[in-house]
């Protein structure tokens, strides 16, 4: 029958490695409890920024949380960051496993 | 029309960097035939492990696979791990390419 | 009521680190405007090569974009990658906040 998961959103936030300290804050002020950073190059623009991306210092940012969260976090960074950084973000529906508890 | 593709899962875990190469014993003992382990850095906790992750040695291992496959794994990560290591695990539908011969 | 976004489609390529460069001038060539890269180590076979993977040497690519474009570039790889390297692709549906114009 299958195994019982359970629906999430995750947000993939592709961006400069500079800003990764702020963005950390703004994650853990935000309420946001776990995500996963790794370190990515790449190319790309992105809204009123007209510079293309370093071609070495990227990094993703994954959250798992549920929809209003990812929305909620994700407003925040388009307001904040969008206009003056290099970011791409993108939600994925994924499933994880249901807590025992359920 | 569009190419043909075939339904997969893509089986993703976060984890701790100290139990890579007994996972990756795992999934040969258990028939995987290909799987992508990079590096990552992350935040979180889970289960009835209490302790944060280490922030600097994380790992993100993925696994394309049928859904059979995808639960089979996970069900064995889930009862061999989830209790004593900071681990987050989703399933996400993906498309491959269909094969020549189908 | 939610955000405002728009469908994509996420391709990802695990491949050899060998051909990263020559992957990037095709992308360019067809006008790919935006990619990820980023180190990762694997095992996997694929198509007529019969050969494990290097162990240490791969890297995973990420382009978001439309669907057409998705698959005109997926189909370039196939043909002209898929016989002679260790490559593995596959498409995710994901979205991307709705630009402000729309």
């Amino acid at each position: 029958m299958g195994m019982h998961t359970e629906k999430r959103t995750l947000l993939t936030v592709f961006t400069e490695a500079s800003i990764e300290q702020v963005l950390i804050r703004d994650m853990d002020r935000l309420g946001i409890r776990g995500y996963t950073i790794s370190d990515a190059r790449g190319k790309g623009s992105r809204g009123v920024r007209d510079a293309s991306w370093d071609e070495s210092r990227n990094i993703r940012i994954e959250v798992i949380c549920d929809r209003p969260q990812a929305e909620m976090l994700l407003g925040h960074l388009q307001t904040r960051y969008y206009s003056n950084y290099a970011m791409v973000a993108f939600f994925t529906d994924v499933e994880v496993l249901r807590p025992d508890k359920f």
